[in-house]
């Protein structure tokens, strides 16, 4: 009944490691044609697979087994949540006669505790359940509903006994999310009014865009009212980023300047599920004008301190757009600013360092890439590149677990199989969850990963103890890892050190299929533009030193 | 304030990894003497190396971020309270005005929720706080303290900016477990006089003598009175395993046919900080005469419905020691039993399996060397080994998290550097935490690695899903891995197929210092005795189907 339940939501591939309280589970996986299962190495690897999947595909399934599976993929799924990604974690949990019985089994405290599994998964999903035949269905349709409307993940420990329970279920009811038309049509009215009134309007893109999918009416919307927009680092590519009302990434003072002044300058900014983040907002540096921000929200609108709800942001879009109609576009257009990628210009006659392969990678990326870039130097720079038409890019600024991208990449290259994907990750990120490049080798892949080997953690080293021994981490020899996590024909595995050898490099990797390793080597204090400035940022806000300005 | 209590706790190593919440924390690491940050690849890692150093140094840390680190080590903490190992994990969180403004900051929900952690901790320490300048040593203390009388592990959340803060300090109150006299002397008189009518006394040794390090006291009480012991797997080691007295391992079903006689037949069983978890006592097999425990629990004694607190089991044993004097034992002595091996007596004539594999491994094993064997065939395997004096075995049979004893042994080897340590770890376990093996390396650690290569999930096949694809797993080139995890001069790293090359290998590494991989290739279904019988159990309690008894 679960697995159709989760066809129906749009699973077709659930990430996980067989346990002894899930076999059955998995035994039921392999009879349900449209399901398979990927193994992952362990369980968080698991849950950020699922997460890279969901970011592309609309959602994402985990199966691991009962505490030592379920808690070791909480903080992956604490991301998803903080992040808006909707998953659903089903954990198989020890059968029912042991839950009412007390008993003492294994991987519980043996203390007779069921519960305190569940109680750290409420706190990070938006619906939670254990099931039993009596009211599997409704609590099934219950918390599946519930990750829909919130997009956010949800949890369902499966009792191993009741695996193959026949229930007799009635069709799914799938969560409507439909309008109040009397809601509708004044929010439509005090978004009109507000866009009638503005001299220099703006959208702001942040992540509620990719949970309810409305990349394109975001975008028929700005161009029907030819409004410039821009978009959070959690935004990033989820409405094209070129034309001429594409302003670039907005966060604050982390923004480009021309970004920064035309959004602090706006009477009007139309936020789209925005949520200002110390990470997204350069410190909490954004600058709204008061009164200048509608805040449009996946079921709610507020301007001006009225506060509509019972709405859906999908439909508020549409009926903006209908309500347009094929008007040309008024002459905001000209109000339009043209921004660079200025972060990514580097000093003069520098011949090697981070600026430089930067600079060398931005002209590889490709129209359609998925891009991955871990936290830290990685995710700084892909922020300020300027990216191909069509690509995605998947980071994780909010939750900001470093090596999240390794094991989020092989989620993303099963959901997306067609299109190459392109990973950037340091050393320090990468030691997380190495093991999960051998998935990348077994399901071969068609992805290049780029592990920018600093020796060590540079984005701590920007905020404190730069010489630091607790800053270094063990050297590896990376580019040997891919021969080693597989076997079969070597992959594609490369070091580069200098210009002449990157260069090579990436003539190699373009005309390569599947895999391809390369792993390049900086001085550990060289950083993208922008690491700095951002360390003294958060040692100001962390440790109370310094001052919060950039240098 | 707090580095000093925890040297005063016996912490002289703190397992992590740095995130932007902790670093002014490891600067103060980095300026106390007596104490040195171990960096691991992550945060699971660190949590199981430091459970790995407390069950051999009695007390383990961990230093970890808020959010995406804390989290992430969770599953090993609950690890830890379930096996009674007490560590201190401390997370460096976001600063206090952050906190109290609720401010929307990275490694959190972006939500001002900063409790959701504090709430899953609380699930599985013993004592929990986040410190605050006004009640920083109290807390402290009270946190601790916790710690020293549960021996399970607590959790301190440490804001960023009050890393140094001043704080003056009276010298820490250590909690005291003195018995009350009144009590302790009626608790004597209880087991005298259940011993006084015993004709077939025992003594069952479980977790509580490691926790409580009470090894030399149960030893001198057992000689004294001449009772013997017996060992279920979660206490094995923890008592001189040869002399007249030793029994062997007791697990109801699973012990050895004359362990298991002797035991049920007892008219008084002392049971030392029992507890029958179902991986422990053969899925509940145990039988106990009615009335004949007598269950001796750190904080109390219960005997025939009375039930005595307010006194420790260290006193008590000392208490009983004393009072016996030095009279000579009683006549029970000839009543002891001789127990063998029996699991790992194979097929006669079989050339190369498990059998074979670990019947040439017992002989290699050395007095005091330290064992660890991880969850699945390893662990049948060596809870069925005669392991030589002094040994040490480290194994989690009741959180039986698989890829544990990896980084455990990282920590194993830093608390006794001097001792040869031994792992013996399948390929499902090892991938799950292999990146550890770099800093094995990295502090040189004196260890031999046997990595089981059964192609998957072998315990899981025994299970359910022999031949399923769900049980299958990436092969590895295992032995190319110790190369690739370090540089410097090649580590010591074999391949092994068959007898010969076994015995070859094992001359060789019983000559090597420092770091010694082998790599065993076994087929999937080839699996130490015990396995299959463990399987159907497991497979009857989970599911329902088959019968509980072993083939």
């Amino acid at each position: 009944m679960l697995l159709g339940r989760l066809r129906q939501y749009g699973v077709s591939r659930i990430y996980g490691v067989p346990g002894d309280y899930n076999l059955e589970f998995l035994d039921l996986i392999e009879r349900t044609p449209d399901i398979r299962f990927i193994g992952t190495c362990n369980e968080l690897n698991a849950a950020y697979a699922a997460d890279g999947d969901a970011r592309l595909s609309g959602v994402g399934a985990v199966l691991v087994t009962y505490g030592v599976g379920d808690l070791s993929a909480l903080s992956a799924v604490a991301g998803a949540c903080a992040e808006g990604v909707p998953l659903v974690v089903i954990s198989g949990m020890p059968p029912l006669h042991a839950v009412q019985s007390r008993a003492l089994v294994h991987h519980t405290l043996a203390d007779g505790d069921y519960d305190n599994v569940m109680t750290c998964y409420r706190q990070f999903t938006a619906a939670s359940t254990r099931l039993h035949p009596a009211s599997a269905t409704m609590e099934t349709d219950r918390v599946l509903n519930a990750m829909q409307v919130a997009r956010r993940p949800v949890y369902i420990q499966f009792p191993s006994d009741i695996c193959f329970a026949e229930v007799d279920a009635p069709p799914p009811v799938l969560a409507s999310q439909a309008s109040d038309p009397a809601l509708l049509a004044r929010a439509v009215e005090c978004l009109t009014q507000r866009l009638a009134r503005a001299k220099r309007p703006v959208v702001l893109i942040d992540a509620m865009v990719r949970q309810y999918g409305l990349g394109a009416e975001v975008l028929r919307f700005c161009e029907r009212y030819a409004i410039p927009y821009a978009a959070l680092s959690t935004g990033r590519t989820l409405v094209a980023e070129s034309g001429p009302l594409w302003l670039g990434q907005y966060g604050g003072m982390a923004s480009a300047p021309e970004v920064a002044a035309y959004v602090h300058a706006s009477d009007c900014v139309i936020g789209l599920g925005v949520r200002f983040v110390d990470s997204t907002s350069g410190y909490f540096s954004q600058h709204i004008l008061p009164g200048a921000m509608v805040d449009v929200q996946p079921f709610s609108l507020t301007s001006n301190g009225e506060n509509i709800q019972g709405i859906t942001a999908a439909n508020l879009l549409d009926a903006m757009v209908r309500r347009q109609g094929e008007q040309p576009p008024t002459t905001r257009l000209q109000q339009q600013v043209v921004s660079g990628s200025p972060a990514l210009s580097s000093p003069a006659g520098e011949e090697w360092g981070q600026a430089a392969f930067w600079r060398a990678v931005e002209p590889f990326l490709r129209a359609g890439d998925v891009v991955l870039a871990d936290n830290g130097s990685s995710m700084v720079a892909m922020l300020h590149a300027h990216l191909p038409e069509q690509c995605s890019l998947l980071v994780q600024p909010v939750w900001a677990a470093i090596g999240y991208s390794l094991p989020a990449a092989l989620g993303a290259c099963l959901a997306t199989p067609r299109r190459r994907h392109v990973l950037f990750i340091g050393d320090g990120s990468f030691q997380m969850t190495a093991q999960e490049l051998s998935s990348l080798l077994r399901h071969q892949c068609n992805i290049v990963v780029f592990l920018i080997n600093n020796g060590g953690y540079t984005i701590e080293r920007m905020i404190l103890g730069p010489q630091a021994a607790y800053n270094d981490i063990a050297d590896w020899d990376y580019a040997a890892l891919p021969a080693a996590l597989g076997k079969g024909p070597a992959p594609l595995s490369l070091r580069v050190g200098n210009a002449k050898e990157l260069d090579a490099a990436l003539t190699r990797v373009a005309g390569h299929e599947g895999l391809a390793f390369v792993e390049v080597g900086f001085t550990p204090m060289d950083a993208p533009a922008g690491m700095a400035a951002m360390g003294q940022a958060v040692r100001h806000y962390d440790y109370g030193f310094g001052t919060p300005d950039a240098p």
